[in-house]
């Protein structure tokens, strides 16, 4: 029984994921998340007492994922410069990922500027975001591969940088290549923070 | 007669933007602006079919605002540093400006991924400030100030950090000094394109 409630669960989110994304949030009604998901409402209810709640889980799933990827980037390598290149070779899963989720997350970061219960799930997330790339920029100023900047500002342009390409990536998708322009975007960000060569 | 119209006018508009920005798009009414401003339905009418109509007449003074603060910062100068230079004066304005318009905004980024005249009117602005930034990359390359970079990228670049900064700094507006941050984003990224000197 515990499995088949873990595939219930995972059904209900994939529903309402694929809803979100074709129809908006707010048009997203239970009814036709249950429809899609193909089960009852009594069901949905048992795992989600709110549609809201379903929407913080997609986003505690999907950030938590991306976590694990900056993590993973940052595993045995030698130096920070090592870390950036390795980061590159995510992004293209990173805009995969964040494109069915866009209309979705716009409409909560609107929400977030009212209500404290989004703002936490949505907004604080890119605190830790910017506190790991700090971290990074300290490790690197340390270690010689950056100059003295100040790490917490640099790990804000960082993040900043990365919001901007995704969105603007995801808004005008044929406006450019946005997967290569993060790339070269990257490297003229590290030539800026890059220890200027004796 | 017209100067009253004209007053009218302007009166449902800045009501608009009050209650845009207090309630949320969705929420604030033609009846209320209309109470807010103080005029009738019929005087609405007259003025705007739709609500929708005065959101886009809004976007649309913010924009034209905006690039005629982008050309002025041009003006005069004898090379494209001095330009980057006076757009950093403008920064606390553009937050300024922004921080009341933000929830509408991202309301209509999420509506703009689903309707083309929200699109049109949201979105490809982006267009033109990459092409004005990527005109200003140009002219430094060629004058000797940036480095060999491609300007569609770099340009592509710098609105991506614009609008990062300038989202994150309203949804987190207490995360951290963001027009310090903005300031010294824009620094870094000048010595990442900068000439290296000989």
């Amino acid at each position: 029984m515990q499995q088949r409630s873990e595939t219930t669960r995972a059904h209900i989110l994939d529903a309402a994921r694929k809803l979100f994304a074709r129809s908006g949030y707010e048009s997203a009604s239970v009814d036709a998340i249950c429809a899609e998901a193909g089960v009852s409402k009594g069901a949905f209810y048992h795992h989600f007492p709110t549609k809201q709640a379903i929407f913080l889980q997609l986003l505690e799933n999907w950030l938590s994922g991306l976590e694990t990827q900056l993590e993973t980037a940052r595993e045995g390598t030698e130096n920070v410069a090592q870390v950036f290149v390795n980061m590159t070779a995510l992004i293209p899963g990173i805009f995969r990922d964040a494109d069915q989720r866009l209309p979705m997350f716009l409409e909560f970061w609107a929400q977030a500027s009212r209500d404290k219960t989004v703002w936490d799930a949505t907004i604080s997330p890119y605190r830790r975001y910017r506190d790991f790339f700090a971290e990074l920029i300290e490790q690197g100023v340390a270690e010689g591969t950056f100059r003295e900047v100040n790490p917490q500002i640099a790990a804000e342009m960082i993040v900043s940088l990365a919001v901007g390409t995704l969105l603007q990536g995801l808004l005008d998708a044929r406006g450019t290549d946005w997967q290569q322009t993060a790339i070269e975007s990257m490297q003229i960000m590290m030539t800026g923070l890059a220890k200027e060569q004796k």
